[in-house]
């Protein structure tokens, strides 16, 4: 059931004992989500602890470090964050799949798998929704809750870059930094910036790989696992190496393409204007936003590029 | 004479035929300062051509193209917008060099060259000065000139990431995207993102030549003229270059060695956190900002690189 910040506001006033569930593949808006809601809560005297299938990246630590509840207890309260999907609760499924009370989240693509659902599409990030119904609620909010909130707005925002940025989510970043003395330019340089030596020089070795075509619309680059062991770099560093794919002025489409394991390729598709990459992912089994979808295809590396081209080619044909 | 908005006011309601300077290198807050300045005067019926020593580059054809004065006329009125020194106006400081009558600007190091200046140094873009002083004078906004304040204050801002950004300087993002259809998601990718195949592929090879010392902390970026050669790339591409030498998470003080002619290297200083690279500067002979500043040195590349580190390393040896 879709709900209103009204009947979120009841629930949290009377819930009890709470288990705060973020996503697999954890990001800065689910983390920032999960401990501003940790914080709000707090206030309300309801106990509560953030989980996550993954661990939390050493990142976020100044999120995450030593604010979690360490104590022991039966979760009396089941609530997702930025969650659109069971799927993504990970090892939390097993646990909670069918027993979310509460999520609340700005995708436009939730299922609706809860019991109450405070869904804002309009929304930035899940910390923008977060942020509101603290205010409709007049909770008053701690500094590390407002540093909470921040993070995940400008993370999912790309730092008020992209589209999905509205009015309000730059009103909420003024007044969070009107009323709390957060240090938003050293949280931005680590969510944006900073790079490990390994993967500065990954970026470095796969831009000078890139291939170009159908002239110049499509940009590929591939990262195989070859790549990675050389400049000793997991998995999770390649958070962001996507939207290179489409910082080429010609380019309308960008693949990342990233080795899972031999003959299996994870393709994360951008698009840089109008071309709609969602369609393009379904014809190959994938799907997911106009700008930003992807697929898993298997085979030779060649030959899954060479398969990658001709459905591009057939939608800028259109 | 420092001046206020009422007294800005009462100068350009009465003014006549201007010319609006804005500085050498031409970056978004300038150009989009003049652009929005001359939206402005037409709106109180004021004749008005914006200036500049260079061509604007290409990208901001958005905002220049077709939107100047193409009337000969002997102005009146000289204004000059984001200029902290007369020296910057380049070729125009022969021309209107002490005759400069209002000038708008928020560099805390303004000359107060001009008859009037209005400076507010607590914005993050002249652009933002110029909106607060359209809002004092109730001047309605045109789209075009809203589109000038904003890619200047998301420029000057490193899109709101920078610590020059206010709560200020976000509700006016607010404002001028509640009143307008701004496209800023394309504005803020065309301003950030794209880039040519040439400067990409010299990004990737400096990168893999970058150099790390004094412990990681200080990471050093060549540019040689034969380097641009190869790559095809110019001298205005090399914006934004300088902040890669701070993407390594290790790296407290960064160096771009920019090649002039043979022998003449431009360094270029950042700072990750809290070295004043503007003092090390000076002590090479140049100055800047606390986390932005800059040196000519001349002499053998290598020679060049040993005195930067030398000097890097008595500062963070304090």
């Amino acid at each position: 059931m879709l709900i209103g910040f009204s009947e979120a506001e009841t629930f949290l006033r009377n819930c009890r004992d709470a288990v705060i569930i973020t996503h697999i593949n954890p990001d800065g808006d689910c983390i920032g989500a999960g401990f501003a809601m940790r914080e709000i809560l707090s206030s309300l005297g309801v106990r509560s602890k953030v989980v996550c299938h993954d661990e939390f990246p050493t990142r976020f630590d100044f999120i995450t470090k030593g604010n979690n509840c360490t104590e022991e207890f039966e979760p009396q309260t089941i609530i997702a964050v930025d969650i659109a999907d069971e799927k993504l609760m990970g090892k939390y499924q097993e646990i909670y799949g069918g027993k979310v009370q509460l999520c609340i989240d700005h995708h436009i693509s939730n299922k609706q798998y809860a019991q109450m659902t405070l869904l804002r599409d309009d929304a930035a990030a899940a910390c923008q929704v977060i942020y509101d119904l603290a205010e409709y609620m007049g909770v008053k909010l701690t500094k590390q809750c407002a540093v909470c909130i921040y993070t995940g707005i400008s993370t999912d925002s790309g730092c008020f870059r992209y589209s999905c940025t509205t009015p309000r989510t730059h009103e909420i970043a003024a007044e969070l930094m009107r009323c709390f003395d957060i240090d938003f330019a050293h949280i931005n340089r680590n969510m944006f910036e900073v790079k490990s030596r390994g993967r500065m020089l990954l970026e470095s070795r796969v831009v000078s790989l890139m291939e170009c075509c159908l002239d110049e619309k499509l940009t590929i680059i591939a990262v195989t696992q070859e790549m990675m062991k050389e400049m000793n770099v997991c998995a999770d560093e390649l958070e962001g190496f996507a939207p290179l794919t489409i910082q080429l002025e010609t380019s309308e489409v960008g693949i990342l393409i990233r080795e899972r394991e031999p003959g299996l390729y994870k393709c994360s598709f951008r698009s840089a204007n109008d071309v709609n990459v969602s369609e393009i992912c379904r014809t190959l089994g994938g799907g997911g936003h106009a700008k930003a979808a992807g697929c898993t295809v298997s085979g030779e590396l060649e030959d899954v590029k060479h398969r990658l081209i001709e459905a591009v080619e057939r939608s800028l044909g259109k």
